[in-house]
């Protein structure tokens, strides 16, 4: 994985602001709220907030048959059942993003899977949160185990075809933008037979 | 564009969450923090918290030659130069997403579009923000007007090739994910010339 405070090409000397303080202004079970005071490239003083959370996964996760594994799951922050991907916070017991993957697969959907590879990481939303979500292709997945849910994730586990998902992604009927990432970077890079 | 209230497919009965009340829990420049109390589906009550933010717009400009105009930003929340599209909040001065598109395109890059469509709208991280990003693609742009940056922006306008953006995409290079998930989209579904 790259190193994602390595300056993207250019160097950023120009560009760069200077942190000169900061503190966590609001503190609740998702994340932090971080308060900086920073100087900007003319000089001036002025004030930034970010959102901050731990690094996530999200997994793409195809059955033997080469179905895919859905959640229909709801999220309160926009107050609707929402159909995507199974993902989730990396956790201190987490050796690694892989790891991660593996547990919120079996923890969603109680599927196991026979292999998990990184497909990509990018930042979401760098303008206002520092989140980070590392994107995983699962194959061979099956039902092995109970879903071992978070005691406020309300999730229903469905299956769907890769097909759907990307003509869902076309017509904008797939909303999660996290999830509809997963199924065009696999649709145009991964995916042989999709030569849309 | 779609109604993203309605239930995604299924119905959300048995998995919805009741507000039972709400509040701002902090406030600043970019957005707000909404902390609310709750009902889960099994009765007991609990607490979330959200990012509330202004709808954005996401612009992915051609120019006549079919170069694309980029901009190298700094990013605070992740303390780096970011190459990306230019973006930004809707204002209350613009009449719908389409004439947003239109004024950041203006202010971020000094380039005008002789046409813009729509290509989709997507929540990039529902799960902990009700952000909601409109996508479009704009034609025949170009530099016919001097930025107008806002105080807090560090920009510089460049341009490079498609082709380019999805190669810096396939390999993890373009780390913006709000920008990728445009590279992505136009790939697969608008750019003919690209059967990859």
């Amino acid at each position: 994985m790259t190193d994602r405070n390595a300056a993207d090409g250019p160097t950023g000397d120009d560009l760069a602001w200077e942190t000169l303080d900061a503190s966590t202004a609001y503190s609740c079970d998702g994340f932090d709220v971080v308060n900086q005071s920073v100087r900007l490239p003319d000089g001036t003083e002025s004030e930034f907030d970010y959102l901050s959370e731990s690094e996530a996964v999200v997994v793409l996760p195809f059955t033997p048959d080469g179905d895919v594994v859905v959640i229909d799951e709801w999220r309160q922050a926009v107050d609707r059942v929402n159909r995507g991907l199974p993902a989730g916070s990396i956790e201190p017991e987490d050796d690694d993003p892989v790891a991660a993957a593996h547990r919120e697969l079996v923890e969603e959907t109680g599927h196991e899977a026979s292999v998990v590879d990184h497909l990509t990481s990018v930042e979401p939303a760098n303008g206002f949160a520092d989140s980070y979500f590392h994107y995983f292709v699962a194959h061979g997945c099956e039902p092995t185990a109970e879903q071992r849910l978070d005691h406020n994730e309300s999730i229903r586990v469905e299956t769907t075809t890769f097909d759907e998902l990307v003509e869902d992604v076309r017509t904008g009927d797939l909303q999660d933008g996290r999830s509809a990432f997963a199924v065009l970077h696999y649709a145009l890079f991964e995916d042989g037979s999709s030569q849309r």
